[in-house]
């Protein structure tokens, strides 16, 4: 068992989130996929889609994480600002990209489009960028020292992420047990904390929900130590039952 | 017509979110509600449950935003440590809050539940914090200057942002409108571009989808002034009709 922490920090670029239109779908899954290779996501940002935000934020979480993951913003259209502005995080120049333009062109030529100047925008990539596969539309991400860029349609960043994991070096890997119990988090808040402090290398997270008018708790319980994890899960299960409730596994939000 | 811009940021304070398990609800709706009054979420963070970085991003946003929402983190297990680091972002002194705790009592009375050192905890506000009621679980959130602190589950943060939305200034209404239509964003992406420089002050977003392996854009464009927003809705449309598609109002994704 490794005990190495490899951290990343995902990037959600496009004004559509931020005006509550459209609801993030990619975050969860990038940060499932990512726990299984032992990379933990450790924060979360959506920006807008103005040059020196994602310049700065770019900059600022680069420094701060293993590994970034931008989604959004490398399509043909005006909008699309991300792999300029990658660029200049970067200081480097930016320019067709011979194996994209390759790509794209035998692309629009089977599909019998034309390869218009709006689409010779999407295989324009940072000097210095390793080409991300997407074998759907095939328009590619990349890849700049440890950060990634992906499109923000779910479907294409999904098969992007599948072509670029090879490349991650994972660490140790998060597993995580929950159980749910229709206590309140008042009442088990004190022994908990009491468990808490048992278990060092187990986080005990609590979270309550509030479901047709009744209140209860999860806790969820997280290492990467499995057999420290179980001891962990029976001592909350017996704190649950000697509460008077009948805790399950999962939750149930 | 005011064209004074207001802006926010929405911190989502909670390992549950960045685990990838918990999908977040709340950043849609602070979103979509905000904008009814005139405040724009600009940005949007996802941080862990931890002091130093809770405080770091406290400090930043609220320099930054003109309001900053946080949801999670105040409830009474250990856990939950967002009033602490709060009050730590603003060098204030914490402790319990009379008015917190003459409701807190109350409710624990009425509900004929013990007033736990751990329910306690909930009471704890940041010196000078003004508070933000709850009218479901009674523990209430709280306001720092230009930082309001809300509970994490969906249903009481709802509550607590229609508490506190009589306390923030708006100004101008981002209105919006969308036409979808079965376009490739390569197509349309040249004379949108063209568009986008004679309508300043539309801001128009082009966002692909990709359904049952049929591919189209959805053209979002958004302004806070209604008579030129329209004509760059008739704009819009006459153009995608040009390009042979049959436009329709909304987002199809």
């Amino acid at each position: 068992m490794t005990d190495k922490i490899v951290t990343a920090c995902v990037v959600t670029i496009g004004d559509e989130i931020l005006s509550g239109r459209t609801k993030d779908a990619n975050l969860s899954y990038i940060a499932r996929h990512l726990n299984e290779i032992g990379v933990q996501v450790r924060e979360a940002r959506v920006i807008c889609d103005v040059e020196e935000v994602i310049v700065a934020t770019i900059n600022e979480v680069r420094a701060t994480y293993d590994y970034v993951f931008t989604t959004g913003g490398i399509g043909p259209t005006h909008d699309d600002i991300t792999a300029d502005s990658v660029a200049k995080a970067f200081g480097v120049e930016i320019g067709p990209h011979p194996e994209a333009v390759a790509v794209l062109e035998k692309h629009y030529e089977v599909t019998g489009q034309e390869f218009t100047t709006a689409r010779q925008r999407m295989a324009r990539i940072p000097h210095g960028g390793i080409l991300i596969d997407n074998p759907i539309s095939r328009a590619p991400g990349f890849q700049m020292e440890n950060v990634f860029v992906m499109a923000g349609v779910p479907k294409i960043m999904q098969v992007m992420l599948d072509s670029l994991t090879d490349r991650l070096d994972g660490g140790a890997k998060m597993l995580s047990r929950t159980l749910t119990a229709s206590i309140g988090e008042g009442a088990i808040a004190k022994p908990l904390a009491a468990l808490q402090e048992a278990f060092e290398t187990v986080s005990l997270g609590s979270y309550p929900y509030f479901k047709d008018k009744a209140y209860g708790t999860s806790i969820v319980m997280r290492s990467i130590d499995s057999a420290r994890l179980d001891e962990a899960a029976q001592a909350v299960r017996a704190l649950m039952v000697e509460l008077g409730a009948d805790p399950v596994e999962g939750e149930l939000r």
